[in-house]
């Protein structure tokens, strides 16, 4: 079971140009940013609550992020759910026909394990699950 | 300044099988439906955390969520962010260049005070602002 949103994934083309508009935007300050070299990104994010709005600028022509900016421009790629057993929560959504994507659960950014689920299966929504800290 | 995450609006073509599929994903049950008949949709939620997932299913052919299925198909329509003083909230970001669409801020559902920015000032995100309880 989700515990929380953990953060929303947010396509950019520009990471400083999209950092100074979501800071406006959520009247505070980027956290930091890092580089996930396994994902082509260079992450940057702002606290919400308990949640986090994470801009994804790609590194590469091939990353998934440069692939979404390319066809559907920014915005909103995925939301990611904080679950405290990742492997049972794969476990029991694939018993309930859920699809994911690639290898779940994987190594993440931070330390985190990380699934994806199929937008297809998961009502338009490419859905992110992490256990673990940020 | 933003103190959450409200809600994410998900639109949806089918309540009863959407409110299915969102029960299985997030492993809990919705809390309720309403009808907003200003904005021509019935909403179902899901409690995660302190921000909720809803569902939104259009109730008129001419409503936003009708237009986004058409286009887009289903999946993240917009992006609700809770706010202590909206009135503040639009001014700031008025001034700060942002634009909105429609009367804002304006009531929505719930005895909300709601305003709603336009995508292209927003990173390609439509973000709906709140003030006020569900």
């Amino acid at each position: 079971m989700a515990s929380r949103i953990d953060h929303l994934g947010i396509a950019v083309r520009d990471l400083e140009a999209s950092e100074a508009l979501f800071g406006a935007l959520l009247g505070t300050e980027s956290q930091g940013r890092e580089v996930v070299e396994t994902e082509g990104v260079e992450v940057s994010f702002f606290q919400v609550g308990e949640s986090r709005f994470e801009l994804l600028r790609p590194t590469k022509p091939e990353s998934a992020i440069a692939r979404h900016l390319e066809k559907r421009g920014e915005g909103i790629h995925h939301v990611c759910l904080k679950v405290d057993d990742i492997a049972a929560e794969v476990a029991r959504l694939r018993e309930a026909g859920f699809q994911f994507v690639g290898e779940a659960p994987r190594p993440g950014a931070g330390g985190c394990q990380v699934a994806f689920l199929h937008p297809k299966s998961a009502g338009g929504i490419l859905v992110e699950l992490s256990q673990g800290e940020h």
